[in-house]
């Protein structure tokens, strides 16, 4: 089923850049490591129109493709060297899915937001000779790497635009975060991520129902805000949107991007001190927010964008609350649309 | 585990009322109901002088008073007749883990928020003699319950406070009830309900950290606010605090309590009109919310509050969300007992 759904025809179509062997955070190694990534428009002589998005919980780029670039959009190839990048253990970049052993499934080495920004540099700098890139954005695990991303490499980040993320786990997001993985873990068909092809249907049913309690806004559900996508009650759009998002995907590759996102923390760079690593940021840098996000409450997000130099804070509300990153609130996308141009257009 | 847990030491002294054989709202029946309560003070001579205050989910009668009742506050037993009563299926009252075969575990009854109503308006008026009460009040499944009286006995309940909860359960409510319930169910030791004592802890304490990502504000988390209490870290307070507290009870006690939580809706009274339903309440009323609070949103209460007549709202804020309830933020307490201590000054 997993290798099915992470397929060119569901997701691509996608180009892979072999990284080689990457030394890791946690002390590990992931050798061989590929990354997976699709480019949008070309890059210019001077090569300073590039726009860099890495992809979010569960996500690949073909969602990041539909719902943010287009001709007459911020992220418009006509104007921009788009490149999307799909994050270690999304099932399309090296996974726990698709390796083969003795480091497949549970035995897959532990990635951090930092091992993947180191990745994704040589990416853009072996790969395409960019040395600075015109706009680094995403959205959720998106935002931190991209906060990563600017604080690591200030010089080859002009601007950068972190959506509905936080440069560290707050203490609750990262209780959120482990509740996700426990459901899928205490299905005991997962049997340590040993489990049998589609054996852990009913982790992954738990999983999805605690984010969608949780992923969504209130509102959303006791407004019957999803009845336009041709839902007809709670029980329906729970199964027939959520379940059916993560059904298919792999429970170690989820459970690989759950802990990533539980552990991310931009200070590492700097010895735990958050402030000194925000400080390091000389991108251009606007920090969006959604207003009914309760994943990343705006006040978490506000807390760390106020240790970016020059930075600006922008709140956008959804009825989707963390889930209008998907793009299913056209209101949402053309307001952050319009903050992503404004950023574009800044001199940086 | 359970039994010595749901006992005198723990949770008494309590009383046991024998309500008797009580038709259900689900066309079942329960046998020999028995209602657990505690009173305080004394009721005086034309009986006027009555607070009734049932219980909220997981919780007993000894909470209750621990929290909310002493010379002083609001419920002050020097001056009025205070009783706390157990709703059914909290392991005090008539429940799943204490009534014997054919009818115990998980064939107990299904109970409604309006079964317990009944049954103490029983207590109420056939053990007491008692035909208004001064003041019916409750927090979260508390105010379903308190809700359910002013509504259906309008003529009995004098003023009305509910506390951090709605009258007819919202979707997003419904469904974050519900992953309570599968994060029990789904331990496969929950066997239909017919586990072995103690063999459900893995669900027990799944249900727990759900519970605590989402009852408690993220600013608890954030701001370390539990470490007045001892703890040392999240691991430490969602274990040491939330676990311990569920840890002990019983599974089935659980999910019944749950589904009626679930399923609460005093418009069952009026054929699904809310509108119609609220508008029978001749109570004075303070409705209580919690500004933080994520299982109840102020919006989803102050939208039921306004559907009652000449009604007030109150906002209170606490870093504890919704688990203000529990006592632990002084601040929070004293200004629900002011506003109490307002309600009952108001002529009624």
């Amino acid at each position: 089923m997993s290798s099915e759904y992470y397929s060119q025809a569901l997701h691509g179509p996608f180009d892979v850049f072999e990284a080689g062997d990457l030394d890791l955070e946690s002390g590990g190694k992931l050798r061989g490591g590929k990354l997976a990534y699709a480019t949008f428009g070309a890059l210019n002589a001077d090569k300073s129109n590039a726009i860099l998005f890495p992809t979010w919980y569960s996500g690949t780029t073909k969602i990041l493709e539909q719902a943010y670039v287009g001709p007459g959009r911020a992220l418009d190839p006509e104007k921009y060297f788009i490149i999307l990048v799909n994050q270690i253990g999304n099932g399309l970049s090296s996974s726990p899915s698709n390796t083969p052993a003795p480091f497949n499934a549970a035995a897959f080495p532990k990635i951090s937001i930092g091992d993947d920004v180191r990745a994704q540099y040589k990416l853009v700098t072996e790969h395409f000779g960019i040395t600075r890139l015109a706009l680094v954005l995403g959205g959720s695990m998106g935002a931190q790497q991209s906060f990563e991303w600017a604080a690591r490499y200030p010089d080859a980040v002009a601007r950068v635009a972190p959506i509905a993320g936080t440069a560290r786990e707050t203490a609750h997001n990262r209780l959120l975060a482990q509740t996700f993985i426990e459901a899928i873990t205490s299905d005991r068909a997962f049997d340590d991520g040993w489990y049998a092809p589609g054996a852990v249907h009913r982790g992954l049913r738990a999983h999805a129902r605690a984010f969608a309690a949780s992923g969504f806004s209130q509102k959303l559900f006791n407004t019957r805000g999803w009845a336009g996508l041709g839902f007809t009650d709670t029980e329906d759009f729970v199964a027939g949107f959520v379940e059916n998002h993560f059904l298919p995907q792999d429970p170690n590759n989820l459970i690989l991007l759950a802990r990533k996102w539980r552990d991310a923390d931009v200070s590492r760079l700097t010895g735990g001190d958050l402030a000194a690593a925000l400080g390091r940021i000389k991108a251009k840098t606007a920090v969006i927010a959604i207003d009914e996000d309760v994943f990343f409450p705006p006040e978490d997000i506000a807390a760390d964008q106020q240790l970016i130099p020059g930075s600006a804070l922008k709140r956008v509300s959804s009825i989707w609350g963390h889930l209008a990153l998907f793009g299913v609130d056209p209101d949402w996308s053309r307001a952050v649309d319009h903050i992503l141009t404004g950023l574009l257009a800044t001199p940086a």
